[in-house]
């Protein structure tokens, strides 16, 4: 076979759940309908890997030193909302019900991967949440076990510097039947439940 | 966003097979995990797009004017076989069952996509077939309506021109359970039964 084309198949197996067979397809996909595609596919990961950066405030992506979303003189700058990665941030902005900033931990503590505390750029969030302007922090991470563990220990960090930190509430999801809900939630919406 | 980042995960969904979901997920992990990778992706497709083109002879990607398998002296040419895609070469290849040359259609008809017989590389391989060598061209499409449409179509045209002209076997697959074979396969296996 083709060099060229050989790479190109190497190289598109290191997109994240593409396999042998998917990347054979899209390599024959580009080369016989979409050249132009693929040529445009090049120029946005060069661009890419040469422009994103990291938000010098919120640690998300971005092409300029601080993101636009951190420089936006309408937030409130009080709040924090910590998130996992950039995909939640989308998530809860697309909610319009949060009208503070963020900070992108870009991963989660996972010791079964060998990802610590050290990995995850906590030291820079101690940093941006005692700016001294931040007054609450909440914990938006996954409701994972890693999520959660990740949770509570950036809780202790962050209260023992004197901050106020909240999390997420659990509890049935809206439009959620109790029979088809599983025991856990139903257990952890019936501990945190609130009047009515 | 980062505009950098929007244009990667717009360009990532040229890919085949890949929704905006999995394009974000795609160019999140190139972006905080892999950037070598991503980098050597973007190389990996300029060069593809400037070099590979079709084997002069068979039809499939090459780098080079006639491919290697075309040039191979210990080919026999007098065997012609006529494939959809190089996927469907490569695991021909794999059988060692096959010692002729091949050709590449590069996709079949299929009225309803609106390919017809001018979309095909027909005429390239009416010239193939026709160079006074080819002895027996046989045809491997697959066993689908357009694949076997596509067979018919081919096989009028060669015979037309006088050359023989077969098709793969039909029948139970290897390791095939009559129970759970489907009708249409076993009626096509009774009609094409062989001498024991």
């Amino acid at each position: 076979m083709s060099t060229s084309l050989e790479f190109l198949i190497e190289s598109l197996r290191r997109l994240p759940g593409v396999g042998p067979k998917s990347a054979q397809r899209m390599a024959f996909h580009l080369l016989q309908h979409d050249r132009e595609g693929a040529a445009q596919l090049s120029r946005a990961l060069y661009q890419a890997v040469d422009t994103v950066h990291h938000c010098a405030k919120c640690n998300t992506f971005s092409d300029i030193e601080i993101c636009e979303l951190c420089a936006d003189p309408e937030r409130d700058h009080t709040l924090l909302c910590v998130v996992e990665t950039p995909a939640d941030q989308i998530m809860i902005e697309q909610t319009l019900t949060w009208r503070g900033l963020y900070f992108v931990l870009m991963g989660r503590l996972s010791p079964l991967d060998g990802i610590g505390p050290r990995d995850l750029a906590l030291d820079k969030l101690v940093n941006r949440a005692t700016d001294g302007l931040v007054g609450e922090v909440v914990l938006a991470t996954n409701f994972t076990n890693e999520g959660e563990a990740t949770a509570h220990y950036i809780s202790e960090m962050l209260k023992a510097r004197g901050l106020k930190v909240s999390r997420l509430a659990r509890g049935v999801p809206v439009g959620g039947e109790l029979e088809y809900v599983d025991a856990g939630t139903i257990a952890r919406a019936m501990l945190d439940r609130r009047s009515a």
